[in-house]
């Protein structure tokens, strides 16, 4: 049976949605679940959620990483062997065989750094990059990376293109997904000078690689995989999740403020801008996989609910059921030839 | 009396939103309009619109840059002395002080290059900067570069917020505007190599300079000016106009394929849609100012219609009177002392 370690001290409001979370998954998904955390506070949650025979095990860790970690000590708790926190825990089951895959919403630099140091790269891969899903006009895609490297060069530009066609491919069932190379213009030659030395790398490689694209074809839908820099990447999710908090913040004012006759019309279009809510959501898609370390990682929003995390945990599922990690290592052996 | 020239040749839609805007301009403020481009067919939309005394002048240009002006042809197009383009020519009649200053919806890459040669840029500015506004959840603000310039030193970034607070302070009116650096992270130390070098340059000027600031602090209205490479602001411009567009047409395709409640709502709810509409409608602000060339130039988007060109002169005739050049000037002088 599938193992997923779940940090149970991740979310904002932990442990309380990570273990609910967690329960679910176990309940409606044939896993096995690993909480990592505080063993005194997680038992009375878990317990009150009446789990019964279902597989989930506690492992105790005294520590935990929080938003204040970073810079060397963070290098230092996440690189240290007999590390106690629940990222560095959760992470060695993972490296030891005992789990498949590790689930957080804690840090996000936290967490990548902690990946990186205790599972390392799979050979072939010099950075790890986070690749969450974007809603788009067609469905979605996913962008990578999103923060894990602020500064890249442009092979590591043509290693997320791969892990991400790999990804896509095998876990999110499109088949040959069309890459794009983020830029500010559509044809060959825009671009920054890292994206004008990434493109003939992307050109000339085996992927299905459709060229340069903006902001409009990734949220249009035009691709299934867009490729950039940690640092652009993470620009454009947060500016993307602003504007759409602004939009539905905005409109829900102009409603709140209209006649008595506008007001009605926004209670009956209630329902329609839920749909709307859930489609922006990123809980539905649970969590970001840290592509290109040597196991497992999903890492997801702090803000993650419940449900978040349960998806979370099914996606990290489908990744192990479809063997990601060793497909990923035969397309990188693959271009290297 | 300012003199404003406007691209007749600009806008995708050209020459009539440009004509109409001109009109509406000169009836509304008290402005003076050169129109340049081909007279033949501006003549009849411009008679059409019974102009009678209004000031408005026909400048015959036998050429224009389309948006296939790109390279070494549009390098040559826009530095040769003898172009005969609306742009070249438009640009000359601001650099002999026959003008005041020039207004575009062109290719907005044609109208940099254009503008950098025949104007040159302000002594102590490497680099001209694109300035669009962008709305936010407490007004606007002004990103930039949003495109002009793809790699950057931090220098640039320096110079383009001393450009940056000079046009809010003088043109939008914003006292001690708050400064922002985009970047992958709040806290001090986040961002690329770039970011990095450019922190300590903002922290240590006199600007009243915040930080580090991602997309929720932008959009979230906390600065008035956010500073970033054109590359970077260029991809969050798109972004955020992509992820607007397709909230407001998801909603729309939900209210429609909804119950008879739900599209009821719709109806009562259209006014109040019609107000997000012009708070995310970039012709609301006409055009963005291209900052740090030896001239005033203000590039439209393409899709700018009569509203957005009327009003990109009348933003144009604020920066005239408020005689913003030699702020930027003063600005750049002092901080190089």
């Amino acid at each position: 049976m599938v193992t997923i370690v779940v940090d149970a001290m991740g979310s904002d409001a932990y442990p309380v949605p990570d273990i609910i979370g967690s329960v679910t998954a176990a309940r409606e998904y044939a896993v096995q679940i690993i909480l990592v955390g505080d063993e005194n506070i997680i038992r009375p949650i878990l317990d009150s959620q009446k789990p019964g025979n279902l597989p989930i095990q506690v492992v105790h860790t005294p520590e935990m990483l929080t938003m204040q970690d970073k810079g060397m000590s963070l290098v230092l708790k996440a690189r240290r062997p007999n590390s106690k926190n629940s990222m560095a825990v959760g992470l060695d089951l993972v490296k030891s065989g005992i789990a498949d895959a590790f689930v957080t919403a804690g840090n996000t630099g936290a967490a990548s750094v902690s990946s990186y140091f205790r599972l390392g790269t799979i050979p072939g891969i010099d950075r790890p990059a986070l690749a969450p899903v974007f809603p788009t006009a067609k469905g979605s895609c996913i962008v990578l990376d999103v923060g894990a490297n602020p500064d890249v060069k442009p092979n590591n530009l043509l290693q997320f293109a791969i892990m991400g066609k790999v990804y896509t491919e095998r876990v999110r069932g499109v088949t040959n997904p069309k890459i794009g190379l983020v830029s500010n213009g559509e044809e060959a030659g825009k671009g920054n000078q890292l994206v004008k030395e990434a493109y003939p790398l992307l050109a000339s490689s085996q992927l299905n690689f459709i060229g340069n694209v903006e902001g409009k074809e990734v949220i249009g839908g035009e691709v299934d995989v867009a490729v950039t820099d940690g640092f652009t990447g993470n620009v454009m999710l947060k500016t993307a999740e602003a504007v759409a908090q602004l939009l539905v913040d905005k409109i829900k004012e102009n409603i709140k403020s209209g006649d008595f006759l506008t007001q009605l019309g926004g209670l009956l279009i209630k329902r329609s801008m839920g749909k709307i809510k859930k489609f922006m959501d990123p809980s539905e898609e649970g969590a970001a996989p840290l592509l290109g370390v040597n196991g497992l990682v999903f890492i997801g929003h702090g803000r993650s609910d419940a449900n978040a995390i349960k998806n979370a945990i099914r996606v990290a599922k489908q990744a192990v059921d479809s063997n990601i990690l060793d497909s990923i290592r035969d397309a990188i052996q693959v271009s290297l030839q």
